[in-house]
């Protein structure tokens, strides 16, 4: 019996392993967009809330079409967004890839941290 | 009244200014380091333990010299360290860095959480 949809629907099925490349990839685009100290500063004062370009840039000794593209590396990574307010663009903090990258850092550093506690143990009982 | 020496001890004391760029710089190459999938699936199974280089680059269709690479920019951030063991080089995870990682990311995003609490509450009580 042949079934001629199945390698059709197999492909649409996504496994772990697809998803792991998936999360990881999206995952390393948020990593990349925060490894510059500039977007740092940027994530820090957004924290405390939305502002436009040039009050975000005022820290800054860099023009502002430099510093605009550190906004858009930001913007696409999905870590903050935009909207127009009257002739200024307001940037705000986007929640979700910042506790993506939270709870994956934490998860792993917990897990290796728990290893190290048996390995601590271990070492007491032998 | 002169103290000579107080402009050298001044210039010693690092200011919160300095602190926080020193800070931003350290985390942003602990980010640059995690900006490829491939790092990332090396700490999700350091996480779980220490392992050798042959081993550690078995999942990945990639020539062990580029996977020695990642290893390097790795090992260079911090993020892993590794000894020899007879003819092997172990590796494992380092904890500082990623706490570190985690702690920034969860307090800038806690913040941006409480804000738009609180504008939540400010939208429905007027």
């Amino acid at each position: 019996m042949t079934c001629s949809g199945c390698s059709a629907i197999v492909r649409y099925i996504p496994n772990q392993q697809d998803r792991n490349t998936q999360d990881r990839n999206e995952l390393a685009a948020t990593f990349k967009a925060l490894a510059d100290p500039t977007r740092l500063a940027v994530v820090e004062r957004l924290s405390i809330g939305p502002a436009g370009a040039t009050e975000l840039a005022r820290p800054f000794a860099m023009a502002l079409p430099s510093f605009m593209q550190h906004l858009d590396v930001l913007e696409h990574a999905g870590i903050v967004s935009s909207h127009k307010s009257g002739r200024t663009r307001i940037y705000q903090l986007t929640v979700d890839p910042l506790t993506d990258a939270a709870t994956w850092l934490s998860t792993h550093r917990n897990h290796w941290h728990r290893r190290l506690d048996q390995l601590d143990e271990l070492l007491l009982t032998t």
